[in-house]
């Protein structure tokens, strides 16, 4: 059996659920409180992070190196177009929330609020919570933007630009961080992405101490 | 012509350059202010980073996306292995350098005594230079660790994971923040790579106010 090291709230793992969901490959979630670098944690991957995947008797790391190697094994459905300059708007994409996206908002919004409480790192910042709050609404527009012109983020079909984004925006929902009254259009795109079947098992996650809000699985919030 | 809009001790940037030159594909190189935010670079990548490359009429953006855009239209000579299991490895170890090797050391060095300088951001914050000196060699070690097995970083071949970590590397050389005595393997490593034609116009680089120190651009180091 295929088996995932994640935490629930991770954005990078939420994504790799959400592209194995919809692949429709199985998987067995084992939470890892990775920030405690257990050797055994530190031996399946030095770099001390998680998602860790195991499958096919070899251990993955690293969320994009992951989503790729699974669209490469898995090809269907595509979550990656197939012509080089929609691949390198896919991977722009993915990269923008993973890196900017993340570094600008999640870890201002999320890490402040959550991780810092979970691993005992004490009280949110509130300058970073500012920070972040406000952040989050230039990336809303921009997606905003970005879907005047295309039907989802990266162009006329469902990638992995999409289920990263969505894997940032449905952690960030968790916690109430989400103006989904500020652009129609990014509504619409989450309210898509949201009912597919692959979100189902990210929906019913309940985190200790941060209960689920009532919004956050309503599929006409 | 290519255009390629970088700063000469970016990381991301040398990635980029170092692929293309290995790929043997002409490209101009136009320093950017990006720190500026100059309205015409933000048309270019509203993220407000370098490396963007101009190429074939589009505009790319994102070194990772940049590199394996490169990969899939100029094929010859491979970067990338064909097998997906060591294809994950390649992205794993790019990830490494450039998320993990890139927070904890060459922001925590190159950032604080250069990039702080050029960018008119004050003075170097000794506590994360210190963080930085200290945690360089953990890298170096685990780099000895990998090479202990392999010719290359991923492997029996030349790839985009060691052009990622050499990109880092030769930024981190080039302020004489690398002790190559540490490993014997690591160096090995690097003066092989570094005698390749592609490392010819980063070892040329001169940037003002930081004069090329001697070590830096000699084969025999």
């Amino acid at each position: 059996m295929n088996r995932l090291y994640h935490v629930p709230l991770s954005p990078f793992c939420r994504k790799v659920r959400l592209v194995m969901a919809e692949k429709k490959i199985e998987v067995e979630l084992i939470e890892e409180r990775y920030w405690e670098e257990q050797p055994d944690f530190l031996r399946r991957n030095p770099a001390g992070k998680v998602p860790v995947l195991k499958i096919n008797g070899l251990t993955l790391s690293e969320s994009s190196a992951i989503c790729e190697y699974l669209e490469e094994t898995v090809p269907d459905p595509a979550l990656m177009p197939r012509d080089p300059v929609t691949r390198a708007e896919v991977r722009r994409l993915v990269m923008w929330f993973d890196d900017k996206f993340h570094n600008e908002v999640t870890s201002k919004l999320l890490y402040e609020r959550v991780n810092k409480k979970i691993t005992g790192q004490g009280y949110p910042d509130s300058t970073n919570v500012k920070l972040g709050a406000k952040r989050i609404k230039f990336h809303i527009d921009y997606m905003g933007w970005l879907l005047d012109q295309r039907r989802w983020l990266a162009g006329d079909h469902l990638t992995l630009a999409d289920f990263a984004a969505a894997a940032h925006f449905s952690s960030l929902d968790y916690i109430r961080d989400v103006d989904w009254n500020r652009n129609a259009q990014v509504k619409d795109w989450y309210a898509k992405i949201k009912s597919r079947p692959a979100f189902r098992s990210i929906l019913a996650d309940n985190v200790p101490g941060f209960p689920q809000p009532r919004q956050y699985s309503n599929l006409d919030f």
